[in-house]
Formats: structure tokens, C-alpha cells, sequence
């Protein structure tokens, strides 16, 4: 059911300001209009998800794992209405939707299981020692609690897997806080089916129903009230580096900063190495742009960056990339203005003096379509206008002519953190390789080899982060099971009673959870 | 040797502006001068800093354990003249400083245990799952690398275990960060000493001399140039909170921000709970003001605010606590414009209209002593008047009368976060906590029952931190090993060659720590 309501806890209710989507592919305005929610909204659905919130942080394991399975199953329920309403909402095709929402309930189900488990809330105790010299040592137990209430604020190129119910809300959840997300306005009908599902399993799991609501709207004043709101204790957000920063300024200046988890900019450099760009630059030139052109660019691990010793090799690269690139087909993308932006950016680059535009792709008669762009510059170039830097969100990409590899080094020194870097290297490039590694690894969340930046595996191993911009906050994650950590603070309970104590923290340890105890961890239980 | 160099890598250095220390105890002036240091040499200091980075950061745990053990006997192997420097400066006795010297020395060797046993490393490893439909994983591993160079501020109120080689400085070397000290100008020669002992340590172990400087100064620029040095990664602050904030600002304005931890300002409410006051109230309140006036009070875990239920038991609490204050001695307390800070405080709480002064300490006619205050307020009064939770840095402290618990809860539930809280409590007072810690775990680091919150132990298990503006980042710890946290940041490496791999993450498992491996970690190696 679409009727265009905010979700305030357990209600739905209409606003008297409304706004409409918009379906990208053909310029048209979609039924029906949609509540935006004011202030009023955002203190009432606060206020809900304070009150929820020491009933929901003291849920047991199992009871939280069943409802972030419950929110799944509801979201799968909803069927092919939810993926007819996404492609229309964001123009992406419908085999791509239905892989994001197996992720979407995919990462449910992962943090149902990382609930279960309860490593993440690192149980650690450090027994009496009450015959310890000079001083006896007291009872220490430590655990992690949930911060509080979380506002979630959804991306616009996962429209599933980082919007409503996306992994700042499942990882949010999973930490034991309620969640007000704040709805994206380009897809505000899929964000309200899925809002419902979330909604409908609040209510079937009897938890208070402050847990969720969902606050559609398109005006800036709606996020900055809620990121001001004194019952929010953490901000996700996925989306602009403009937005992100704003959402970062108006949490700082609060009487109480709390941390934003703002994911906003990236280039993702890919360095091809000599013996690799020799052995299959061709090859790797028709990967570039497959990376590149996929989504029509709209990736946050999008390869905007290419980073080579110029030469032949490097030639016969450009070269395939660039047929390759004239081939491709113009791709919707997912809202005018992204639209726009790109194209402004991709303008810029195009006018710049050092700057030499490589290939286009093919131009198509719909709107709003990504025409794909390759440039190319030297190092020297690129070095001394941070302008080349800066993200252009969208298939757009700039090759890095360098002189040595040394060269190369000092391009990925003087970037801005990114979320990503990739190596196209063969064994002979290992030395190279080996010198560059500790360089990028100060840069970085990820360093891949021999593959393509887009395409982040949710597990536990992966870190979707990286020092500023490409994140607010480079210690952490937005994708895989560490993301939960955002959502967690620790408390200690010095020489507490048995009652007082939480449950993970019990002599009876009642929820069969690996502890760290006089500083030794156990396995975990499953 | 105490000559008033600054300590920039292996050099002692000489600077043009100087500046002295003062014997608290006597308001003399003490010899020789000191160095302050300037703005080219903190971008001497931080640029050694960043050099040594990667070679520091490399360092296997052996060796890097090694090296902080080194820095332990160093500081031992000065001897008496720490001592009785660190007592000349700070007013401190001997007995308190030489147990200050024995945590300090424990906190390095308990982190040289941490970094052998390698748990803090979080190694994760997913490995490749090539035939999965629809598309195979990728080999994913991940592992908390140093952030960069750290700057550290020492404290005034621990010149040892919270100083140039302190819980921070520790906390940082173990992580792998080189660490660059903005020396107290409270006491400058200690500084020195433990400095040497540290640039010595650093020889002896062949590392980078980067790895470590020592910058003494009594400036605001100094602080301010390093926070801003674009090469310090994250900041270690204790201190006040004007101070702390200070320095949050300026990193957030940076280019690229940094994390800021400072620990900056709590009054530690201690509950009184009704069977546990009328059991016992007399002895509680000898107990409170031995806590309270303990070292001048000069403690951020001093317990400034008392809640308990209005009536007779709490009468007699009061009166005990008012004839042991009477009674006690006035100490010297470590600086004069702490002294004044504390007057200033104590004289603002005497003269508000809601507040009545119950007992003060003995007057002695010594310099820069502090004569403990006790004050008290009803709820009412506290609720109406924020400026009565300030923190008075010394031993003040406030007793607040309220009518019930639910009128003690309303005062936790509107208090800034804290470092601890105290439950005094009897078995019958069970059902009362049960309720009220839930509500005191929003606001605090660490809860405690039937002690004192001055004496935080060094362990594992320990919080000493709390939201904000007990510190500017609740989610982590100053005290204990989870410490080290602050000073990392998670990296994950895809489908990299072995010789790519930091050795943590190796098949070969080369340090023999714990990993989890598809999720499940293993138990603790030592």
C-alpha cells in the first residue's frame, strides 16, 4: 500500500505539505503525491523512539534476531509491487532491483545472526581479586550498550539495500536502537512499502512502537531537525559530501555532538602496474569501462581515478577503453539533478585546459541519461588542481598519465581518503606493488587486486569506510557486520549485583556468549 | 638531566622562549627554565612523525612490546629523582607519586601483553567462495591498522600515569603510532625526565627517531599548530572542558578531520538508596569525604554530586560527612590557577540562593590549598540551574535532597553524560537500582556499587569514559586496554597476493593471534 503517509510509530497519518516523485527514464510525475514531514513530526517520532528505547536495547538475542527476520520475510511478502515501484521511482532495471533486495534481506539476515552470536558486544570481565596487594581489585564487567535513537538517512542509488530498510537501519536495529529514518525523496513510494513492512513487524513482534518510523521529505530543514533532535545519539547517512558535511556541522554544534556516519565521496584509484598493463591492457581497458559504465556510474566504489606509466602499454589500454566506451549505451540515471550534476562535472573536466577528453559514449534520445566520459591528463597536471580530484558521481573517469612508479606514489599520497583502491598487477609487478601497498593503505578502506571496485560483499571482513571524505568517520564501516559497532558504546559495571547486571554479563552467562575474561577471549559459539 | 630542551626525535634542542614551573607548595619558582616550543618545531616533530610511520606501524609485536617495556624500565631506572621532581612540582606527596610511577610503568608493560597477544588486530578473514551462484566471493581480510601520528596532552592532575608517557601516550605507541607530546607547563622537568626516557628507548630499540617527541610549552599556539598539523591523525587530550573543546573545534576544521578524544569533565553522581542510608549513613558519609578530599579532590572521578532521598537517614549522612570535613587537613593543590579555578567554583556555589553550605575543611596557611566544601540543594533548585552540575575541579561536592526515587531519576536523566556513577545500596534497595540503572547507563562510562568512584583500575575490563562533555567521544575508554581502539582504524585487503598481506592476516598466521574466520573468532592465543 502507497498512500503517501508518514509512518509516526505505530500510525500512519497524511501531512498537508506534499510532494511528488518523479520517474527518471521518462520525465513524468508519479502517483500519488507524498506527505513531507515537518518538525512537529520529527519531535513526535523522536519522542517515540526515546520512550522505546529502553524496552528495545534490553531485548534479548533471540527476540531481536526473530524481528530483523521478520522485517525479511515482510519485505519479501511485498513481491513485485516493490520492484515495479523501484525501477519506475530510480530507473534502474528490474534484475538489478531484485539483487538488491536479495541483499537488503540478505543483510537482515546477517545481523540476525551477528544478534545471535553476541560477539559484537565484546562481554569482557575482569574477575575480583580481592587478596590482590596494595589494593584489592573490584568486579569490572564490560559490555556494549545501544547509544539510543538513530536517524537513517537513505541513499539514492540503492533504493533498497541503503535506504528505508538498508544496512544503516538493519546494523542500527541489530545494535538495539529504534530508527527514524528520514525517506529519500526521489523513491518515497518504494520507501514507504518497505517502511510499512518494517512498521507491520514492529507491531507483530509487541515492541513499543517508538522502534521505527519513517519521515519522508524533500526539504533540508526536515534532516537538520532531526540531526538536531536531543534523543538522536548517531546519524547514518549515505549520499553527497554537501549533505553529509552540513548533517556533520549541525551534529557538532549540538549541546550534545553525537557521531555522524556520513558516507560522501570517493575517486576509487585503480593503478595498473607494467607487467600487468603489458601482459592484457586491452583487456583490462574493456573491464575499466564494463566497471565503469555499470548503474551508469552511480557507485560509491565507481573507478574514477586510473593511475599508469604512460607509454605504449598504457596507449593500447586508453585505446580499448575508449572503443569500448563509444560503444556504450546511454544509461538512465537515477534523478535529474544527479543527472545534471553529472553532467556539470563531466562539463568541467571536458573544458579544462590540461585536460583531454579520451572517448564519450553514445548518446541516446531519452532523458536524463548518463553518456559516459573518459579523460585523460598527467600527473604533473593532476597534482597541482585539486579539481581533478573531486568526484564526479557518474561514469565518468580520468586516466593519470605518470612518469615512474614513484610518480604514481605521490598521487596516491596527495589524494583525499577514499573508500577503495584497486591493483591490476601480475607477479612481476609484486615489488612495485609491495612499496605502493603501505602508501595506499593510509588512504583507504580497501584495497582490492585484479578485480573491480564495484561490488562490496556484505560480510564480515569487508570495510566500506576510509579516511575523510570518503567517510566522516574513517574507523568504522557501512557495509558488513562491523557496521554494527556504529550503534554501540561500551559501559563498564564495577562490583554490580547479579540483578543488575545485563544479562551478557552474568556468572550464569545467560545468553551463551564468548567473553574475554582476565583478558582472554573465548571462540566463539557459533 | 633536566635542562629544559625540547625533544625533537633524537636531538635535545634548546628554544629561544622560555618559561618556568612553580612549587604549588610554596609558590616558589623552580630551576632551571624550560624550553617552549614553536611552530617549526612541532612541524619538525610531526614531519619525523609521519617518516617513521610506516616502518613503526610495521613493527612485528615483539618488537614493538619490547620497545614499550623498554620505555617501563627506563622511567624505573631514573630513580628518586622522578620522584621527588614530580613532588616539587605538583604538591603531590611521595607515597601517591611513587604508586602513580608503578601504574605508569604497569600500563606500559599491561600494553606491551596486549600488543604480544594481538587480539586488538581484529583479523578477519572471509575466505574466497569461487563457486557461489550467482557471483563467487572474494577473498576478503581484514585488520585495524595505525591511524598516523598522535598527539598527546598530558594532564595536570597525574604527572606520570597520565603525562609524556601516560595511558594516551601508551595506548598509542602500542597501536603502532608514532607520538608527538605537548608537554604540561605544570610540570616541565618531570616531563623531561620521562621524555629522555622514552627518546632513549627509542634509540636503543633501532626505530625511527620519529617515533617520538616532546614539545614543553605553556601556549595555546602550540597546542593549536599541532592539532592542525596535517599529518597528526588523532588527538589524546585530559583536561578541562574548555580545553578539550578547544581542540575539538580546531580538528574539525581541518582539511581532512580528525578524531578528538578528550576526556574533560564529570561530577560523578553518587546515589544513596534508602536501606543502604539508613544502615549505614554515618559511615557513608565519612567514607564520601575521604573519597572527596583524597588528593585535593583532583580527580576527574571526584564525587561532586550526592542524590538521596530527603529525610532523617539522610540527615545523618549529611552530619557525619559535615564533622569529617571540619576535620580534614587542606592540601596543596597542583597549580595555582587550579587553586583559583576551585575558589572561584566554591564561592559561586556559597553564594547562590538555592544553596546552603554544610561544612568546610580546616584553613591552612599555606599557598594554593584546598579547604573541601560540601554544599547542598534540593531537586527542584539543581533542575532549575544547570550551573549547579558544573564541575568544580577540586574536592566540592553538592548533596541534593529529593523528595523520591523517581525525583533522583528525573535528576540523572537530565545530568551531561558522566565517567561514572555510584551506587550505595543494600540488599533491599535492589528493586529501586533495578529501575534506576538502565536510566544512570544513558548518561555514564562505568556504574559501580558500595565504593567510590576515585581509583580507576587499569584492566580490561575498565570504561573511563562517557558521553559527551564527560568526554568527546563516548565510544571509547582513556583507562585500560580498549584504549588502544582509539588509535586504529580497520582496512580490508582484496584477493592480495601473501606477500601483499600485512603479516596479521598471512595463511601462515605469522604472530599467532586470534582471527575469525567466516565469522567465528577464535579463542584468545595467550
Amino acid at each position: 500500500m502507497i498512500d503517501g503517509a508518514l509512518l509516526i510509530g505505530g500510525e500512519a497519518r497524511q501531512a498537508a505539505n506534499r510532494f511528488t516523485a518523479v520517474n527518471p527514464a521518462s520525465g513524468e510525475t508519479l502517483t500519488p503525491d507524498f506527505s513531507s514531514a515537518d518538525t512537529d513530526a520529527v519531535a513526535e517520532a523522536c519522542a517515540l523512539a526515546d520512550a522505546a528505547f529502553p524496552i528495545y536495547a534490553a531485548t534479548d538475542p533471540a527476540t531481536r534476531a526473530a524481528f530483523l527476520e521478520a522485517i525479511a520475510d515482510n519485505i519479501v511478502a511485498i513481491g513485485d509491487p516493490l520492484i515495479e515501484r523501484a525501477m519506475a521511482e530510480s530507473g534502474l532495471p528490474r534484475a538489478r532491483l531484485e539483487g538488491e533486495r536479495g541483499r537488503t534481506v540478505g543483510q537482515l539476515k546477517l545481523f540476525a545472526g551477528v544478534v545471535r552470536q553476541g560477539d559484537f558486544l565484546d562481554a569482557t570481565i575482569d574477575p575480583a581479586l580481592p587478596d590482590r596487594a596494595p589494593l584489592p581489585r573490584p568486579d569490572l564487567r564490560r559490555i556494549n550498550l545501544a547509544v539510543g535513537p538513530v536517524a537513517v538517512f537513505g541513499a539514492s542509488n540503492f533504493p533498497l539495500a541503503f535506504s528505508v530498510a538498508g544496512g544503516d537501519t538493519a546494523s542500527a536495529l541489530a545494535a538495539g536502537c529504534p530508527v527514524v529514518v528520514k525517506g529519500h525523496p526521489a523513491h518515497p513510494g518504494t520507501g514507504e512499502l518497505v517502511a510499512r513492512a518494517i512498521q507491520a513487524a514492529v507491531k507483530a513482534a509487541g515492541l513499543p512502537e517508538g522502534v521505527f518510523s519513517y519521515l519522508p521529505g524533500e526539504t533540508n530543514e526536515l534532516g537538520a531537525a532531526l540531526v538536531s533532535d536531543p534523543r538522536i545519539q548517531a546519524v547514518g547517512f549515505t549520499g553527497s559530501r554537501g549533505g553529509g558535511l552540513a548533517l556533520v556541522r549541525i551534529a557538532s554544534e549540538r549541546a550534545e555532538p553525537i557521531p555522524v556516519y556520513a558516507e560522501m565521496s570517493s575517486i576509487n584509484p585503480v593503478v595498473l602496474f607494467p607487467a600487468a598493463l603489458a601482459a592484457r591492457g586491452e583487456t583490462l581497458g574493456r573491464e575499466f569501462v564494463a566497471s565503469l559504465t555499470m548503474g551508469a556510474g552511480q557507485f560509491c566504489t565507481n573507478p574514477g581515478l586510473v593511475l599508469a606509466i604512460d607509454g605504449p602499454d598504457l596507449d593500447a589500454f586508453v585505446t580499448a577503453a575508449a572503443a569500448a566506451l563509444t560503444d556504450s549505451q546511454p544509461i538512465t540515471m537515477l534523478t535529474p539533478g544527479i543527472h545534471a550534476s553529472f553532467e556539470q562535472g563531466v562539463d568541467a573536466l571536458a573544458s579544462h585546459d590540461a585536460v583531454h577528453t579520451v572517448a564519450r559514449g553514445k548518446v541516446g534520445d531519452g532523458v536524463n541519461q548518463a553518456v559516459g566520459a573518459i579523460f585523460q591528463t598527467d600527473a604533473q597536471a593532476f597534482l597541482a588542481d585539486t579539481a581533478l580530484s573531486h568526484e564526479v558521481f557518474g561514469s565518468s573517469s580520468v586516466v593519470v598519465r605518470c612518469r615512474d612508479m614513484a610518480e604514481i606514489a605521490a598521487v596516491i599520497a596527495g589524494l583525499e581518503g577514499q573508500l577503495t583502491a584497486t591493483l591490476q598487477m601480475d607477479a612481476a609487478d609484486e615489488a612495485d606493488a609491495a612499496k605502493l601497498v603501505p602508501v595506499i593503505a593510509r588512504r583507504v578502506g580497501r584495497i582490492l587486486a585484479n578485480g573491480w571496485p564495484t561490488g562490496v560483499e556484505v560480510a564480515p571482513a569487508m570495510v566500506h569506510g576510509g579516511p575523510f571524505p570518503a567517510t566522516s568517520d574513517g574507523r568504522t564501516t557501512s557495509v558488513g557486520t562491523l557496521a554494527i559497532a556504529r550503534f554501540l558504546r561500551p559501559v563498564c559495571f564495577q562490583n554490580l549485583g547479579a540483578a543488575l547486571l545485563p544479562a551478557g554479563l552474568g556468572d550464569d552467562n545467560a545468553w551463551g556468549i564468548a567473553r574475554r575474561v582476565d583478558g582472554r577471549r573465548e571462540a566463539s559459539p557459533r
